[in-house]
């Protein structure tokens, strides 16, 4: 989503921070996903961001979503979702949490632990399986840490206790990192899907359920792998060697980032300015706590000034005393004054969701571009 | 404030995830700051812990307050509190909030550039500023980026031209680093301004306003100065070397983590576990997203269990599926079952503050010991 006259202007009727979100840009990368993914369902990962609008914008699309807390669930259930459309993919699930979901008949979890098996099967009796297994994450700008999965020589015994606890074993799932710029983790961890798939088959368990998880990049500031070849690869092993797989396969991925992040703009205003020795530094209203979190763990931003005369080079402090609130550095910008607006692109996902009011400043309100 | 069995006991009133607070505490250790530092004015740094009830116990101590933001402002507002017990030492203030200063008396604040001169002589005109200078962080747990503070060699100029913007250069202000270990930061630091302060007697500045800025330890794993030790430091520099300052002077230290730090515990519940390879892993309803986010800048925290058994090593992850969401490491407790409580012990500063709800998650609500 670039910066243009029809942004600048709708930012002018509004106090800073805020974030701008495009609705059809939300529309355009969920159908580019469905296109390029023909015949995988998408399950929108609602921790992204999981604002209303865009909520009612996917439901409208006929969006399936996975969710992890009961506030996710009642969001969904204000705009009437088919328990059908949606999934838990968290393997992790609190006891009060599992007895909503079997209220609310979602059937279709994640697992991957003996506990997790026990807790389901007391609060969640009969409900349908998805294994999480660990994958390649190599090439991802955040590889998954050990959190979440088992490897897949553990997998059998796990996927028998299931059943022994008439659980319904359906599946997989991996996550191939975060923002995985490697279009190869797919298929790598197809290949490791397709083995266990057999070895589950050898023991009269017949999954019908697989889960890409998340991942799918969007452009920043290095270049990252084509949607359309990442489909390519996935489509052609699924074709390939999943023939055996009792039908109907339900195919499901589950991206967040890559449907909002590129569909909202953050804007937040100069507060203050200081050369320290030989650095520019400014100061803005919108900081790590309220708004970049994602900075401390080395994400970085496309950042625009209205002019287009990029001429110094600045480090960018947050509104906060915090010595930690720094969101931004080495970021090349005109020579901006206090109360010029910085456009920070690319900032739909994980920036709201994960802000806080820390030092007693507002987290940023969500506006429309499509709003008169 | 260790865990007991009033503590425990008042746990099982409430569903987790929460922090129990004792405001006992809160004053306990306000008045050993005083005591310790006898004649220092204690201004308690809001940013650690805004809760109305932890301010309201301090008004009633007379603490006096240190604020960034509108938000902060208010809360005192409620308290009805004077306008001269309440600094802006935060050296970058928005256009917006230098207004409310100058529109609610709040006149001693922070500066350390020129560009914030100027804001101050056109929003908030006349006031008193304070210098935010550059001291040695060694043997701090945080030392502080560049983010504020200019170098004591560079002061004089900045000194002079707030004067000829007719405002009011009072005096100094640093900071010794987060978590400081080294009581004698606080010395060294003393010695740089004392140089300054006789640099501008000589200009005919008149300080008589010198703040200590935060920075005081809590025991955390680590050893920690005596907080005696600290004071006996400080006095006896003060003492000796500060005699020429024109009287009366006031003396300033902004403590937040010090003071509400070691005043409440957060009880959170064991919703999941699972073994990954050889390493046992627990998952709890709070994790780094909704309250404890100090602990992906390394910061760790004395964790209890009921029985006081430890035999096994976990890794404790949080409620969310994101896999940055690993709070705890290394943690040996007993053998602990899901529904469990897991007590944090000095968990009262820069937790629930800092807390998001992403995911869906709540951010623990705040209770208070000594309520029925």
């Amino acid at each position: 989503m670039k910066l243009n006259k029809q942004i600048i202007n709708k930012s002018n009727q509004f106090k800073t921070p805020f974030l701008l979100v495009d609705l059809k840009q939300v529309s355009k990368h969920y159908n580019n996903i469905k296109k390029n993914l023909s015949g995988v369902e998408v399950f929108y990962s609602m921790k992204a961001n999981d604002h209303p609008r865009i909520v009612e914008t996917l439901v409208k699309e006929n969006a399936s979503f996975d969710i992890t807390s009961e506030r996710e669930l009642n969001s969904l259930n204000k705009n009437s979702l088919s328990s059908k459309k949606i999934t838990c993919l968290n393997p992790i699930k609190s006891p009060e949490f599992l007895k909503r979901l079997f209220e609310n008949k979602i059937t279709i979890m994640a697992y991957d632990s003996f506990d997790e098996v026990d807790k389901i099967a007391r609060y969640a009796p009969g409900s349908k399986l998805v294994l999480r297994i660990v994958v390649d994450n190599e090439g991802s700008d955040w590889p998954l840490t050990k959190k979440y999965g088992v490897n897949p020589a553990e997998a059998l015994p796990l996927l028998k206790y299931a059943l022994g606890k008439k659980l319904q074993p359906i599946g997989l799932t991996f996550h191939v990192g975060s923002q995985c710029r490697n279009k190869n983790n797919w298929v790598n961890a197809l290949f490791v899907c397709e083995t266990l798939w057999a070895l589950a088959k050898k023991e009269n368990i017949h999954f019908n359920f697989l889960s890409l998880g998340g991942g799918l990049p969007i452009q920043h500031d290095r270049p990252i792998p084509a949607l359309e070849d990442i489909g390519k690869g996935i489509k052609k092993m699924l074709s390939n060697n999943f023939k055996s797989a009792d039908s109907p396969l339900r195919v499901a991925i589950e991206p967040g980032r890559a449907i909002v992040g590129d569909s909202a703009i953050m804007v937040t205003s100069v507060i203050g300015k200081a050369k320290r020795g030989s650095e520019n530094w400014l100061y803005v209203d919108t900081g790590v706590f309220n708004g970049f979190m994602e900075t401390i763990d080395g994400f970085t931003y496309d950042i625009k000034t209205i002019k287009n005369t990029a001429i110094k080079k600045f480090t960018i402090g947050g509104p906060s005393c915090d010595s930690v609130d720094i969101p931004f550095k080495n970021v090349v910008l005109e020579d901006v004054k206090i109360g010029d607006k910085i456009y920070v692109l690319n900032a739909g996902a994980y920036t709201t969701v994960y802000a806080s009011t820390f030092n007693g400043f507002e987290i940023p309100k969500t506006y429309f571009l499509s709003d008169d």
